[in-house]
């Protein structure tokens, strides 16, 4: 018989592995936070409704779907965003706004397994909801860029490209397009660049040399000139590129638009979204109206590019070697003093130094090891010097005889020279 | 049309909700890592016999499950025991043991909804695999009464129950059961806090009376009393009760079995675990074998009991606080302000600091309320004083004019002041 496997695009983290996820989380936190994001969270599990009115009965072939005990048709969540207007629609009168939310959920759909594509991934979301003013979508970039920054990532590294529907919908007005052609003709411009020009010429017939100019640079929008102008003035022009060749496929967004990507484009889109003005209304069916816009950033691209650029796995590596550690190790020489040993350790640990101890008897060779493995930085060693015990600094390699009632000093100070 | 509701059973979370959430998660981390453990996780989503297999396939009708779109028969964990036997038994050679693991993994269940029973819910998970010893046992329970401590529960507000599993079965051999019997008889005695003696007596046969005397305190294991002294050690006695009345439902279990309550006993348990030796080698089909000792935590229960203790409720307010503000709030008095107010508002978020600042024009009254509502210690002032701006302390109400190139320097000098 062979074992159990996990399922098809799902992730076992051993602690190695979810340490550096951590990590991701954290700096996702601590950058929201700073922009003045506050978190919240939705269920995993939503009825399938609540997606299939956003996107259409479409995405249920992609959705981890099923009927419940209950007969209710139930999905895990591919997405956030349907969870944040639902409860964002449910508690409207409740909160001030505008609404500075933002969330790290973990997200799921049923597709084919790819390179940067799972069938699970922990996504950071962030979204302004309430105010339509210019200033809300570039505060959104900049955040999106500053995560980027924080990770390590430099200007060379990664861009996020700027667009705007409403300038596409000016456009296709201009331009005579029938209403019901736009969605189509926007995912036409969207794939362009993946493919080569004379198909996507054939697609768009007439339209084509309009959009190509427009692709080519021609095109030009005050309000991409304006948002620009703003990220300029915050520094962060070197990260941004306005670029009107970037339309998303959603048929919700209503305004400006943006993606993040690698500057080497190897990998996939590392972030993407923009303004979605009507989305409340729609999903909580014209009870509530409220302007937005929102980006989000998966996890499984960023560890790509993360492990991809020295510079950020560097930095990755040297915040996530704590996080494997131990403060001290207890090495016991003689079982007689495991008591007294217990109660040090109990001491140490109730103020907030994290210790480790040979659960069984045990050489006092291998205990060292296990100590050095542990990345300790002290040891403290109970034996036949009872009730004077033996402190070691492991990174100096110094020890000396102390007794057993100033261990915790002893520490402090070997710990006030270790502080990294 | 009703707007679509979250599903019976699980929770939405507001800023305010999940700010308690982290509160819980962070002390869960915090002292698992100070017992030296490390977190790893596990997939949400699991192929269901990896659940029948544990518990048999009565388990099913408790489960979320449903057959994916390729056919496989998959399930929400209920639990993350059977998935860490399934990792640990995959990567056993990688490791040294013991292994010393905690992680907080989402679990589900499709049961009716009760007082501290969700479909949902949170679960710290601490197991320490590959270690026969008692020592190991104690330096669980141990973590369990530490995490309840480091809530603000004192020995008066909670309780762990402490029992044997071997213990009663060597009862059972000794009162000669026939193995067949005992997962039943097992499970009798578990039911029996909660019924009539009567009920339980009638249910025991020939058993009630040796059974009931043991409930009653006159049974006694040396295993046991030796556990007791070791956490007496640690000083955490008072928290601790032998009682072999915990007997747990479950079948696996093989030694030490353990349940933490509020000592009110108006709620459920709020952990429980104990040795489970044979369960690794029954999950890898007999290609691993590895003692092991584990428990869980769940947080429902728990957060009902913080809100009912008032050193825990005290304890939690305070540290959440801090994670809906704001450091410094910047009100832009005349809009031609905006972009330098801006690339100040950068530089103060590069430095760590969370900063917030109106979206759009608004009056400077309804921009210090929003200072205010938001927390912060610290409001800048960009208006005609430029290039000089007004800092204001919040706290104290005083504020002076600075010139702009020093706002950084004047604003670390409030919070050094401020700090709590």
């Amino acid at each position: 018989m062979t074992p159990i496997q996990p399922l098809p695009g799902f992730r076992d983290f051993l602690p190695e592995d979810w340490a550096r996820q951590n990590y991701i989380f954290k700096k996702w936190w601590e950058v929201a936070r700073r922009y003045g994001f506050v978190q919240w969270e939705g269920p995993p599990l939503e009825p399938t409704e609540l997606y299939t009115k956003k996107s259409g009965p479409e995405i249920v072939g992609q959705l981890f779907n099923f009927t419940d005990k209950g007969e209710r048709e139930v999905a895990l969540r591919p997405e956030l965003t349907p969870t944040l207007a639902r409860v964002v629609a449910s508690h409207d009168r409740e909160f001030k706004k505008p609404l500075k939310w933002f969330s790290m959920p973990h997200c799921f759909r049923y597709e084919k397994q790819q390179r940067g594509r799972l069938r699970e991934h922990f996504q950071f979301n962030a979204d302004i909801i309430g105010e339509a003013s210019l200033d809300a979508d570039v505060e959104l970039i900049a955040l999106c860029v500053d995560l980027l920054r924080e990770f390590g990532f430099s200007a060379n590294d990664v861009v996020v490209r700027i667009s705007d529907r409403e300038f596409w919908i000016d456009f296709l007005r201009a331009q005579n397009v029938p209403e019901e052609k736009w969605q189509e003709t926007l995912q036409i411009v969207d794939k362009s660049e993946r493919e080569p020009r004379e198909k996507t010429a054939t697609k768009l017939g007439p339209l084509a040399q309009p959009v190509f100019k427009i692709l080519d640079g021609e095109g030009s929008s005050e309000k991409l000139d304006r948002a620009f102008d703003a990220l300029r003035v915050r520094g962060l022009a070197d990260f941004v590129q306005i670029d009107l060749g970037i339309v998303r496929g959603l048929a919700y967004y209503t305004g400006i638009v943006f993606e993040a990507f690698d500057r080497g484009g190897k990998l996939r889109a590392l972030a993407g979204g923009g303004r979605y003005d009507n989305l409340i209304h729609q999903l909580s069916d014209g009870a509530v109206s409220l302007p937005a816009i929102g980006f989000a950033m998966g996890d499984v691209v960023l560890a790509e590019l993360i492990n991809e650029i020295p510079a950020a796995k560097a930095k990755m590596e040297l915040a996530v070697a704590p996080q494997r550690e131990v403060d001290i190790y207890i090495v016991i020489a003689k079982e007689e003093r495991r008591a007294d040993a217990l109660a040090q350790i109990q001491s140490l640990r109730d103020r907030g130094y994290r210790v480790d101890f040979p659960l069984a008897p045990a050489k006092v060779g291998k205990q060292f090891q296990a100590a050095e493995q542990l990345g300790a930085r002290g040891a403290i060693l109970f034996g036949d010097e009872w009730p004077e015990v033996k402190v070691k600094d492991l990174h100096t390699g110094e020890q000396r005889l102390v007794p057993s009632e100033i261990i915790r000093q002893t520490m402090e100070e070997i710990f006030r020279r270790f502080v990294p």
